[in-house]
Formats: C-alpha cells, structure tokens, sequence
C-alpha cells in the first residue's frame, strides 16, 4: 500500500496554510495580543484535514477550490477554536498541542478562552462577508456551520466527553464522536455543497459518505492515541485512557478497533463512489485518513 | 421627571421574554445539561435593552419587529454568553449576577464556558436559519454581528478589559467601551436596518445614535456601579474599583461622569431626532438608560 503521506492532496493543504497566514483577524492595534494568540493556534500546522477536504469537495464537483476558500478557512478558524477551548484547564487541561504549549500556556487562560471566542466570530465574519455563491445558498451553508458547531453539534459534544454524560455502550460513544468530530467533518463536506447550490439528491450522497468518514477519522484517531509515540503525536501518548475516556480502543480492544476501521475505510469509500465519481482527491484523502500515523 | 421604569417600553421587553423563554436550543437529549445552563443564564431577567433597541429601530422604520425577532433574540443570546464568560474565574472571577450564582457557580466552570460557546452557535443559527428580509440583506446584517463581537469588538473589548491593554487616558477608556459593549448596543440597531436593506444614509444616522447611545449606557453604568447599593444592582457593588478598573467615574470623579452623561444623553436624542423622526420607543430608551437605577 502507498504510504499515507504521499496519498494526501498536499497542493491542497498548501493552499489553505498560505491564506490562513494572511488572515489578519481586523486591524485595532490595541488588541494585537489576542490577535497574537488566534495566530500562534491558527498556524500551529497540522494536516488541515477539514479545508482540505472542502477544497477537494469542490474539485469533485467541478467547481474551483479558490471559490469556496471562505468555507474551507471558516471551517479551520472553527476547529482551532475547538481545540483551544478543549485544552483549558476547567476542560482536558492539555499542555502541549502539535509539540507546542497549548494557547493557554503560551498566553494564559483568559487570552485562550478569548481567542477562541474571536476566532468563531471571524470565521462567521470571513464566510458571512465574501460572496463564495447565491446570497441564499451561503446563508443556508452558514447555518448549517452554525448547527453543526452548536449544542446538537461540536460544542454539545465537547460537552458528553468533559461530563461523560452520554448513554451507555457503543450507541453513546458514537453519539459522542457524530456531535464532538463528526458533525464539523460533515459541514466540511455539506457547507461547500450548500453554498454552491448542489442539488438535494447530491447532498445526502455527499452527506452519507462525510458521515462515515467521521467514523474513520475517529477510531484511527482512537488507535494511533495508544499505538504512536508522544513525539508522533505531538502531544503525550495514552491521553485517553489517562483522562478515563470511553474509546473504540477501551470499548473493543485494539484488534477490534483495528477491525472497526477497515470497516469504515471501506464503507467510505462505496459511498464516496456513488457520491463523487470524479472523488479522486477525497478518495485520497479518505485513505490518508485510515493509514495516516499522526 | 418621569421615573425610568415609567419610561421603559416594557411591551417589546415582554414579547423578548417570551420568546427566549420558548427557545430549545436543539433536542438531543444527551445534551440537556447544557441547555439547561444556557436556559438558566438567557432567563436570568435584565431589561433586555439590545434586544428591544432591535425592536424598537424596527417600529421605527416603519416595519413590523415581529418579522427582526431572530436579530432581537440573536443579540440577546451573544449578550448573555459574553456575560457568562467575562464572569468566569479566568475573567473577572465574578459569584453574582442579576443576584443569583453566575453560571460558572450554578454549573462549573467546564460547564459555562461551553454553554458561552453554544449561546454564540445558537445565535447565528437562529439569525441564519430564519428569513428576516432578502437573503443579501440577511448575509450582511450577520456579518455585522460576526464583526462586532470579534477581535475588532465585543471580544477584544473584553481583552482590553482583562489586560488593561488599552492607550491612557479617556481615548483608552472610549475604546475600551466602543469594543466591549458599544459595538453590540451598535449592532442591535445596525442589523435590524442591514437586515431590512435600509438605505446606506439612514444606515449612517441610525449608526451616530447608536455609538452615542453606547457611550451614555456605559458612563451611567460605571456611574451606578459607585453610587448604587449590591441589592439594587444584582452584584457587589464597587466592584470596578475593586478590580483596579479605569472607568469614567476613576477617570472623571462622580460629578465629572454625570456632566459626561447629561452631555451624551443631550447629544443622543439629537441624533435619534435626526435619524428617527417616529422614534419615540428609542427615545424612551435613550431616557431610560440615562436615568435607570440599576
């Protein structure tokens, strides 16, 4: 099998780590610290797995990638919050992120919890701002980023992992990851759908397979926590099973998480088949995805 | 003069009352409790002032609030996040507000900053998923408000708040007061005219209303923190200075921020008579937030 580096649509990630460099988040010198921090998380790297995988959306649907960069760079500023917020204290008290001190070591836990806040607010003013379609598709893509960052969405899920609040078994922890990952992944995919206009029938295709790439995406994610080293990592290994975290691994064992993946690798790729027959960098990236090491 | 409460267009304040308190904030049940802190802290009272403000420039340009309700209702919900963020440990470390536990106290800390987050999603997908007027309009009413409670606003207004990070002086305390509480009070009334494509000159005057209104709301509010007891405001009383914070009454003396309040409230209903010849709920607004007692 081809390594997972060479499959990733690294063109793609390029583009979104040189306009995310240019974002310059306003212009009131006084609040340059915040801006300090939103740039220090933002540029931190990172595979960008969610704008690359609205930019290859759009090459999949015939449309150029630079139309929708809002959405992809919205969908970035949206999980680089995500993680700040996850990382404070009162959360998962994290220290380090992608080898880094987290924001909230760097520039202390107000400044973190504030550049969260602001970097939801440019993403919202960033896509609300450019025209990347009809007024009433972009409107329709905002809400549906809106939805899927909110109670039903990330933020609800964030909130069944630090409360382990939800059911019981299998049934909850794929709650947990549909809110917590899988929802931001699917507006990935949906809210360039959306603001393009792409017709209903071509959504919920899109949709099913976004769905089950979140699947993937977590239970690797699950896997390499217990299997790869701190340094591949870029934060300490086994932070899991350290925090008493329920995962594909502690519900099923490594082999059979390692089952549930292969699973869900194929599964995503069926439906990416009958989504996109012109999927070929989301077929890459879905099996970046299932063999990727960090 | 007439007593404030007197003034107050308490009609518009009930039919905001009544609509948050029908607010579900999505369905899935795993995630009641964080609605349940979302829902403690948005019907926790207060005046609802940005909400009516929408309402009311709403009745003033001749068109029905009911159909700005989602603007209302969505300055309301980024209000009170804002509010149980500034209050957390990390922030300004607040117990009390509107008398009762802040939302950190009631439910944690892990808790309130999450259900911030989810207030901020929940406003854009209430502002977003609703059709207030032309989708066009619609797009840049809200990305006013993304703008407003930014870097350049709301949130960097808080940074310069917890970091007295802004220039001396009184231009550093305007600024300080444009960003954290100005640019929201701004936007109230700015998204109802954006919302309802109102023309770019009415936009203007309705704006030079609005940024005076916000200097006045703060002056009295920093008037008050001084002069009013802990019961009358729902919090400790004095606490500004007990902060170390510079404010209008530290930078002026008590007489000298009444001067500066008579002065914007004088200069107020000159630009609403300019802007809003039927505005007379703004100008009961404008009345009651000059002589308001808590």
């Amino acid at each position: 099998m081809t390594a997972a580096a060479d499959l990733y649509p690294d063109e793609l990630r390029l583009l979104v780590d040189r306009e995310l460099a240019e974002l310059r988040f306003g212009e009131e010198r006084s609040t340059d610290g915040i801006r300090e921090a939103m740039r220090y998380s933002v540029l931190a790297g990172g595979k960008r797995v969610r704008p690359v995988l609205a930019l290859a959306t759009a090459r999949a649907i015939g449309i150029d990638p630079a139309r929708i960069l809002p959405v992809a760079l919205a969908v970035e500023l949206i999980h680089t919050y995500s993680l700040i917020h996850d990382d404070l204290p009162a959360m998962d008290d994290d220290d380090l992120r992608r080898g880094r001190p987290t924001c909230h070591k760097a520039f202390g836990e107000d400044v973190a919890i504030l550049a969260g806040d602001a970097l939801y607010a440019e993403a919202f003013a960033l896509l609300l701002g450019h025209q990347t379609g009809e007024p009433a598709d972009v409107l329709a893509a905002s809400a549906r980023l809106a939805t899927a960052t909110g109670v039903d969405g990330m933020v609800g899920g964030q909130y069944l992992d630090v409360k382990d609040a939800m059911p019981n078994g299998v049934e909850g922890l794929r709650l947990l990851h549909a809110l917590k990952t899988g929802r931001l992944i699917g507006a990935s995919v949906e809210c360039v759908l959306l603001a393009t206009g792409a017709p209903a029938e071509q959504l919920v295709a899109y949709q099913a397979f976004a769905a089950e790439l979140g699947v993937l995406f977590q239970v690797v994610d699950d896997i390499l926590d217990v299997t790869q080293t701190a340094e591949e990592l870029g934060k300490p290994q086994g932070s899991d099973e350290r925090h008493g975290k329920r995962t594909y691994v502690s519900e099923f064992g490594l082999d059979g998480a390692r089952d549930l993946a292969r699973d869900a690798h194929a599964h995503a790729r069926e439906l990416l088949a009958a989504a996109a027959p012109a999927g070929d960098e989301l077929a890459r990236i879905t099996d970046y995805i299932a063999t990727r090491s960090s």
